[in-house]
């Protein structure tokens, strides 16, 4: 039986040794500690997965660790997307044998120009008719300059192995078009944190979040409270924690995530090059941050 | 005593006639219309008021006749914003002698690489400085090319005179910046009626909005419903007003909503050139959606 | 009979002074200076004027006293672009009567959803066929956010009235779709320094340029030298100039520009307001930029 | 020896067969052709051999393929960017091993965020410095989103192992600029055929041209006449081609490359999934084309 497709993933951060290596005793460690928060499931290979940075065999190595070393009854889902067809298709099966949930779908972005509509339509319905598990598209315009619009998304909603999207693009009038025009029980998940108690009041089921990574519980209990129509309290804990949001995203990525993670007591770790490490001034702002909310670890 | 700023705005559409001058009969039957929704109040000389089609003469004698012709206990807002500051300043102050009771203030964009954050805070100062009116600022990134950011707005919500935001980005995070940033009562307005309901929830005070010359009502519902904590209701209303929102802003701009305003019984008339009336193809779409939400005219 | 449109053309700054009024007695002597170099003419009311900072009296006032104060055999191309048709043809037939050999008109850009090519091609259409000069389109990208397309400026120069383009675009493959396309005698100038020798290497017939303020025979010199085949001498100044055009355009605009007036020997002044002048440590780079071209003023 | 980097190299395309795999025996025909044209060499692995949707085997394979089947004495370029560091200089040595004469590295784009300066300039300095062969930077914003701006490139030209640059940005002043600070003998190639000629003139060395693939000769040539100071040819040239290059680059892009190939006699085939091939209404435009230049096959 499938497992219900809600609440708060986090698309969680590759941890790698001071030689570039994965720390797979890390990863244990922080899986462990993720299990017991109120997140739903985690995502590996996400973009805070630095997943573009992974070979083909660390990429299928960790989607099946993670499996091993999360609770079953949590779920699993494995980013997949690749830019050509054939890769793509290639390991979202992989993943289902691996014992991956879903998949959660970038499109491929190089050849801007080619990615009309049309291409993009064949390319999500050629993943979703080959895979064996449900597909989640993943809107990500920052990264790959296309944004996937509404209409574009709606269509691929008539996909029966297309349930859900997260989408990253931070738009709210989007996110409203998607789920007025998708089909009934299409899944939208917020794709970053600053924009999860609206998309949850517009009729969202939930996000997909790097800063569930580091604030698991306050970013399930945003959700939890909307749900239950306590929207003052759900809007003071959204305001709250835009900040750190900001930090592990569009301020400093990767390395602001992994810094954060460093300071709130799970393993965070270098991020593999090209990416460089946290400065100490953004460090430290980061610290006071984390010092306010009172989530550094001791 | 200064009037409430609250609820939802309608930034009026100025009418011309075959010749492209000023209808003010029309006007002045918009006018009774108007006053006799749930509207808070108008604002004249917005984007949808082809404010930068019209002359100097045309823009004092706009503010004064809708004025004139509005009811006191409903607010008057005049568009002020002009690329100089010496022009901004002149005719903000005209506008309260006028008896504008705010001025909603556009910042200047020609010259985009010298808009600095440091030489809009000058502007802005200076004509909050100079008014005898509060200033509301108005962010209109998809026309000026120059987004204000959350910090620059938080730091203009330190002077006294200027009392809130019209933001028309749809970027609900930095609307949420802004509201958890900017003083206690700074005044945040959605200026497209698409994230109308997420600016509420998140605290905003209302809506100034296109859509509003068209659909006051419902408009103004869904502020109230979301006051009341109706949710559900105030989402359908949202979300079923998504398309005519699109259609007379993003879609077919001012056309679209001249057109639209000539097919639920008030009138609109032709935009003065450059801009195009709609094409009749455009038109039939847009009747189509009308009809479907039970609004066109008899 | 109308003079030939090529060479090197100043669109020249407006003299302020410490209170924001045009400084006439200055522009006067910069003028005078103007004329002894090889610039075949000037631009009145271009983006380097400030025109947009101006109003409808001034504008006129500025096109008729520099027509006077500027050689009869030397052209004076006034700036006549504003948002609304109406105001363009009516600021155009103006400026004819006042006696410019030329206007150049740049498109209207608020309203960019709006901008069709249909509108555009509208809007030039409906100025060129009430124009009593001859028209030059100006296309700004980086002000208006809107790029006149090649496809566009090629349909344009279908009518007999339209004559050129300024086209300060930057876009090399841009210009020369257009010199592929447009009619044989169509006049095309860089509008900027940077790309002039290209420009005119490409077909073009000189330069509307923003540095020619500043260093009217180096730029003057380019496009002879480049005409004479003599290109390596051509790009050795070409190279030469990129740091200065940089500082009166792209990097510091209108104050920068004004700063560089007033170390090389003309009245610069203060840009007026919101544009903040220059400070003091871009001044002192900027000088020593004009000192290692051996231009600064004794 | 090294070879000199100067001339027009082809970015050749990667033949495949219906099954989406690679049509060796088709490229070993294309390479005779090619070799028996005026190109300098080819690029292996360029963005018109979509090399983001080939394997790691495939990649290597085809490096070692082409320089096989390639003479000696004229160069193959082998593109060796990945997004991470470690994977670029994998590749990078490989390609060294297998015979490429230079590598062509795209930087690092999904984390547009973290790529700032400086942690472009280290990658390509850790690439650099690992490198056995010289580094040809690439930069192509309209894939990656991201433009090496003239300052970092001209420090990267500091390194003396980075020996030039690939610019597809078209923007003719970076180039200049790049020209005017990088040292002596950086050796600047336009990465597209429609800004050849300007490129040159202003002191680039020559091409790296999608168009290269289907019109080698008449690229050559306009470098050989803009060298020899017959700028008037060299121009009618550069004209002519401007519609065939957009085809094959910013219009249709590697489905209208390949396309074109099939027209003038080379093996084009189809494109690899998710890009889709040429439509029969493209085609049909794209023959004409062709037919005008009299290129097409017999």
């Amino acid at each position: 039986m499938r497992k219900e497709l809600t609440g708060v993933f986090a698309p969680i951060a590759t941890p790698f040794d001071e030689n570039e290596e994965i720390a797979y005793g890390h990863l244990r460690e922080n899986l462990t500690k993720w299990a017991r928060t109120k997140l739903a499931g985690v995502v590996v290979l996400g973009s805070n997965g630095e997943f573009v940075l992974l070979d083909s065999y660390e990429k299928e190595r960790l989607i099946e660790f993670v499996r091993e070393n999360f609770p079953r009854e949590k779920q699993v889902i494995a980013g997949t997307g690749c830019e050509s067809t054939r890769e793509t298709i290639r390991l979202t099966k992989r993943a289902a044998e691996l014992g991956a949930d879903a998949a959660l779908v970038l499109n491929p972005s190089y050849y801007k120009g080619s990615m009309t509509d049309a291409a993009l339509r064949k390319f999500f319905f050629d993943v979703a008719d080959a895979s064996p598990i449900p597909i989640l598209i993943y809107n990500m315009p920052r990264s790959t300059g296309i944004n996937l619009s509404a209409d574009l998304v709606i269509s691929l909603s008539a996909h029966p192995n297309i349930v859900g999207i997260k989408d990253s693009g931070a738009n709210i009038v989007q996110i409203s078009e998607i789920i007025a025009g998708a089909r009934e029980d299409f899944a939208v998940f917020a794709g970053s944190g600053s924009f999860l108690l609206v998309t949850v009041l517009m009729g969202g089921v939930g996000g997909t979040l790097a800063v569930a990574n580091v604030l698991p519980d306050h970013c399930a209990d945003i959700v939890s409270l909307a749900q239950a129509g306590r929207i003052q309290e759900a809007r003071e804990l959204q305001l709250k924690i835009l900040p750190i949001n900001a930090a592990v995203t569009t301020r400093w990525g990767v390395a602001g995530l992994k810094a954060a993670l460093d300071m709130v007591g799970y393993y965070g770790g270098p991020p593999r090059r090209p990416i460089l490490p946290l400065g100490e001034k953004a460090r430290a702002e980061l610290r006071a941050m984390l010092e306010k909310l009172g989530v550094l670890a001791r």
